[in-house]
């Protein structure tokens, strides 16, 4: 999806440095990438990689990054995991399946969270990935502090690696940087005061009640209860509160027989030029 | 990663029937085989494509769908989003930029939540997704009445399209399936009680007393509770407590000078031929 916006801060630059992403024995270049893009769209930046039949620098790799060519180029080889490793304080391995080690076992909020409170404690973490086929082997597994499994479907558990990463990343980032969503609702005008929004329904009721609208002075409070809870669940700003005005307006000038009530409705408003509809 | 076991039980027929993915004019046949394999990581089912260039029948969706093909197999065809959403009572709109809509705009695991809220009192929810170039156009994006956006960084916000789908499942199972690990630590023997926790730091220091390990009675008490801390940090089971037992007898053996004080602290364990190191 299209979205990346060139004028914003990257946050990788001004949030907690995260996990280094280790990825053991890689075999596709193509994955490689995925990985890449991955940490970016995370603000991830350290990628390792371990005896990689894969290399950062292959073709596929950097196609398949889509543009994250800062965290390939970035990417550390080692031989051996202990190596790609020795800095950090904290090790997670990622396992779909249960290695009968008496290890603590995090799913990816949980590892987030533990990762987090020890990089801010001055720690540094590193995150296992395996193989594409077979994953770590059990004595890859032994390095680590703890081990991260996903919560999937029992039947389907098969995650690509790229995938791995992103929903490790996806917490990393929901932990580090709060979680909200990229943008807001938009800012809209006011909420109407108390007096505004009893003036719309002052007007609604008063041309419902012209209309024959409520049957019965028996029914009518739980019928104007009912319309005027489901206003206030709109949550409407001023600017509805206006529309809804015209729109109530719109509809009894276009009722048959004598009209032209006039509008004194729209009066208490300031600026009741920039209603937008029905008037 | 490799971990699928088949005889585990499917949840996605034991969860509740999740969001309907919708995907709006998807153009390559390999990210439909990705969604599908997303979607069969999270138990969905319901896949609804759109106006596709790319179709649920392509050699390449089956490819990349990876053994997802009865997710495929199960997609359906539109020639409108609104007869894509035509039975849905509440619609998302996923898209990375604001649109400049007047809609609530939700992160993916509130989305979620929500989804679950409305699915569990009986409505239907439906997720649209867009194009992989351009997203949703904006009367795509007026036809639903929230908004989904993903936290990522801002430098860096392009995400496949089944990635896009891949975070969203993952928020809809941890909603309806309680975002448990897939397993968990492997349970192990019982943990020590606390005469034999006693007994253990009672071999211990008795030890270390003999080597000179305590420099002065002013130090001892301190030293003693440090070391006992950091036993019960290590919570460990009765057979590590055994397990620590040996390896405290074995470092004896091996100090030089008058050993052979016997193993008297083996003696209140049951069987303990089964310590498993340097007895």
């Amino acid at each position: 999806m299209a979205g990346t916006d060139h004028t914003k801060q990257d946050l990788s630059l001004s949030l907690p440095s995260g996990p280094a992403i280790v990825l053991v024995e890689p075999q596709l270049s193509e994955n490689v990438g995925s990985v890449a893009r991955a940490m970016a769209n995370f603000a991830l930046a350290d990628l390792r990689i371990v005896n990689g039949r894969a290399k950062a620098s292959d073709e596929k790799a950097r196609i398949f990054s889509a543009g994250a060519t800062h965290v390939l180029d970035a990417a550390r080889n080692f031989e051996t995991v202990e190596e790609a490793i020795a800095d950090a304080t904290l090790v997670f391995a990622t396992t779909a399946r249960e290695r009968g080690q008496a290890k603590p076992v995090d799913a990816p909020e949980a590892a987030a969270a533990r990762a987090l409170g020890e990089i801010t404690a001055g720690g540094r973490v590193a995150i296992l990935f395996g193989r594409e086929r077979t994953g770590l082997e059990n004595d890859e597994v032994a390095l680590a502090a703890r081990v991260v499994t996903y919560p999937v479907n029992p039947t389907y558990a098969s995650l690509n690696l790229g995938m791995a990463v992103l929903l490790m990343g996806y917490e990393w980032f929901k932990a580090a940087a709060g979680g909200a969503p990229a943008f807001e609702m938009p800012s809209r005008a006011r909420p109407p005061t108390h007096e505004e929004t009893l003036a719309l329904f002052a007007h609604l009721e008063g041309e419902l009640e012209e209309g024959g609208f409520f049957r019965s002075a028996d029914k009518r409070a739980s019928m104007v209860r009912n319309i005027r809870n489901m206003i206030h669940r709109m949550e409407p700003s001023l600017q509805d509160v206006r529309t809804l005005h015209g729109m109530v307006a719109a509809l009894v000038d276009g009722r048959p027989g004598p009209k032209g009530r006039g509008r004194t409705y729209l009066k208490p408003l300031k600026d009741a030029d920039d209603v937008t509809s029905g008037s």
